[in-house]
C-alpha cells in the first residue's frame, strides 16, 4: 500500500514543522517499516518537512537489501551504506537540514555520538534533537486496513487453539514444548508468518509463573495449563491467553479463574474512549484486590499491539495518558499461586466509540479436557 | 553453572578495577544472561567491584520473573522492580558508587536520561560513564563449555539438513515456506530450543537477495536452493548456508559456486590467532574480485557468534581488532546475480591456535537434487 505509506510520511512532515524541525532521521526498524512497508533488518529514513518533490526524503540500507528494498520501497530516493543512519545523517546538510530530529527512545548513547559526528561534516551546523516518540504517536491509532489485519492475526490465533482443542492436542503425558510447536504449527499452517513472541505453555505449577517458557514437564490430570500465544500475521500481532484444566477442576483452580474472568470483564469494560489508562488498570486491579489476591497480579493490566506485539499505550499504574479510539490493547490479568498454579485471561480488543471491539473470540469458561 | 557466571563476574569487576570504575549497571539482557543465567525479558544487573561479601552485586526483575529469578539467579540479591535499570541507579549510591559504568551502546539516549536522574537521588553525586563493550569483551572469547553447546548447535543444524535432503524435502512444487518449517521442525525435533534466526529459503531468481524472507514461491528444476539457518541451543547459535540445485546445475551456477566456494575456503585459511579482521575479509573477497565479481559480493566476510547470532568481532572492511583465540565466527563470502540466482556458502567456526575448527560439517559440493 504504498499511498498508505506516503500518506503516513505527510503525516510525520506535519508533526516535523509543528515542532520546527527540518527533517526526521528514523531508525526504528519498526518505525521504518510503518512509514515506507521495508521488511529487511538494516535501515534509516530521512523525512524531510519540505524539500524537492511531492514526497521529499531518502532510503538508507545496505547491499544486501538492494533488490528487496527496490521491490518494497519504489517510491523513495535509495543509498546503500551499511552503516545507515550516519549516512542519511551525513547526508542531511546538503538538503539544508539545519535543525533534525532523532529517536532519542531508539539511538544509544554511542549512536547518538555517531550520528553527531557525521552530521558535523555536513556543510552547515546541524542541530539534532529528540523526535519525542513522533511515529510511535502515529503508530497508536490505527487505520482500517491495520485493524483488518490485526483482525486476521487474531481469527489465526482463535481457529488454531480451536484446532488444537478439538485434536486432543491438550492432553496429560504430552511435554509443554510439544504442545507449544503443535499451537505454532497450526498457526502458520493458518497462514501466521510467524508465531507473535515465544508461545508460552506453562502447566501445573509452572502456570504461576507468569512468563513460563515451555519446558519438557509432561502435562498431568489435575494440572492448570495456561497458553499465552498469537499469531503475527502481515506485521502485525495478536495476543491471547487462555487457561485449561486437566481433569475435574479443584475448588482453588475455579475460585482463581473467576476471580480472573471478572477482573477482566472489569478491565474490558473500561477501555473507554477518553479512559485514563491508570484506571483502566485500577478497574481490573480492584476486582483482584478485593478478594486478597493483589500481591499476586504482579504485573501491569495490558499493552498495546501492532507492529510491535508490546507497545503503546502501557495500561498499567505506571502508564500515562488516555485511550484514543481505533487503539489495540490487551487486557490481562492474572493470579499467580506460586508452587500451585495460575491464571491469566487476555484479549486483544480495539477501543472504539461504542464500546471495545473484541478482536480474540475464543470462549473463557475454564474448560476442562 | 554458578560458578561460572560467578567468575565472570569476577572478571568483569577486574576490568571495573582497571578502568576506575566502582560498579557496572548490566542492562542488555544479553550480558546479563552471560553473567547470571538469567533467561527472562525483563532484567538489570549491577555489579560491584568490590562491597560485602565475596561476589557484591543486585540483580533486579519484575513480579512476572520473581520464581523464575529465584530459580535461575539464586547467588544474588534480588530486588522487584519492573523499571529495573533506574531502580539499581538509584541504589548504587546506597552502596558507594561514586563513578558507575553503563553500557552506552544498548541504553538509549532516554534510557541514560533516567538513569542519571535516578542515580541523582543518592546520597552522594554518582558519576556515569561508558562500560566501552566490558561485558562483550569478555564474551569474545568463548570457554570450552561455551564451545561444546556451539559445536552441539552447530550438529543439530546439520543433522536437520541432512535429514531434510535424506527425505526428499527439497523437491520442486514444495514452496520455499514450506521447505522453511520442514528444516525449522527437524531442528526443533532434534533439541534446539529455537531457530537461531527466520530461516533463509531463497530459491530461483531469490537466491539473488542475499537475506530473502521464505514465501509461497515454489521451487522448480534449475532453481538454485539457498538456506541459511541454524539452531539456537542453550543459548548459543549456530549458522550456516548452504546450496542446493533441482537437476543438472547450468555452467553459470557451476561457475559460482566453484568461485564462492574458492573463497569461502581462502577466508577460513585466513582465520588465524592475530590476524586483522579486514585481512580476513580481503582474503577472501579478493578471490571473487579476481574473478570480476566483486560487486556482487555485496557484505561483509563474517561475524562472531555465540548468545547473539550476530557478534563481534565483524570481518569486514569496516571491523577493527584482530583474533582472538577461541573466538567463534562465521565466513560467509557470497555471489549474487540480480534477476538469476546466488550462491552463499557460511560455516561457523572457532579459532584456534592450531587452525580453524569447523563446527558446521555439512560438505559444500554443489548438490543436484
Amino acid at each position: 500500500m504504498p499511498s498508505t505509506h506516503v500518506d503516513r510520511r505527510d503525516l510525520l512532515r506535519d508533526l516535523l514543522r509543528a515542532r520546527e524541525l527540518d527533517a526526521a532521521l528514523v531508525s526504528n526498524l519498526v518505525n521504518i517499516r510503518y512509514l515506507t512497508g521495508f521488511t529487511g533488518s538494516n535501515a534509516a529514513l530521512l523525512v524531510l518537512a519540505d524539500g524537492p518533490g511531492p514526497d521529499p526524503g531518502v532510503f538508507c540500507t545496505d547491499g544486501r537489501y538492494d533488490l528487496q528494498a527496490g521491490e518494497e520501497v519504489p517510491d523513495l530516493e535509495r543509498v546503500l551504506d551499511r552503516i545507515s543512519a550516519p549516512a542519511l545523517a551525513a547526508r542531511a546538510g546538503r538538503y539544508g537540514v539545519r535543525a533534525l530530529g532523532y529517536e532519542s527512545h531508539h539511538v544509544t548513547v554511542d549512536g547518538l555520538a555517531a550520528l553527531t559526528k557525521a552530521a558535523s561534516d555536513a556543510p552547515g551546523p546541524v542541530r539534532m534533537s529528540s523526535l519525542e516518540r513522533a511515529v510511535e504517536q502515529l503508530r497508536l491509532v490505527k487505520d482500517h486496513e491495520e485493524i483488518e489485519v490485526l483482525r486476521r492475526a487474531c481469527a489465526i490465533a482463535d481457529q488454531a487453539l480451536a484446532e488444537l482443542v478439538a485434536a486432543g492436542g491438550i492432553r496429560a503425558g504430552r511435554t509443554e514444548r510439544e504442545v507449544g510447536r503443535d499451537l505454532d504449527n497450526r498457526m502458520l499452517d493458518l497462514g501466521a508468518d510467524a508465531p507473535s513472541f515465544a508461545t508460552i505453555v506453562a502447566t501445573g505449577p509452572n502456570s504461576a509463573i507468569p512468563h513460563h517458557r515451555p519446558a519438557d514437564r509432561e502435562l498431568a490430570t489435575g494440572d492448570l495449563v495456561k497458553l499465552d500465544f498469537g499469531a503475527e500475521y502481515g506485521g502485525y500481532h495478536s495476543d491471547m491467553t487462555r487457561v485449561f484444566v486437566l481433569g475435574e477442576p479443584a475448588g482453588w483452580q475455579r475460585e482463581i479463574h473467576e476471580l480472573v474472568r471478572a477482573a477482566q470483564r472489569a478491565g474490558r469494560e473500561a477501555l473507554v474512549v477518553g479512559a485514563d489508562v491508570v484506571e483502566v488498570d485500577r478497574a481490573a486491579r480492584q476486582v483482584i484486590e478485593k478478594a486478597g489476591y493483589g500481591p499476586q497480579f504482579s504485573h501491569g493490566l495490558g499493552h498495546g499491539v501492532g507492529l510491535e506485539v508490546h507497545e503503546a499505550p502501557t495500561l498499567s499504574s505506571l502508564g500515562a495518558g488516555t485511550l484514543a479510539e481505533l487503539t489495540p490493547v490487551t487486557v490481562e490479568p492474572g493470579v499467580y499461586l506460586a508452587g500451585r498454579g495460575g491464571v491469566r485471561i487476555e484479549d486483544t480488543l480495539v477501543v472504539r466509540a461504542d464500546g471495545p471491539e473484541l478482536l480474540t473470540l475464543t470462549g473463557k469458561d475454564l474448560v476442562a479436557l
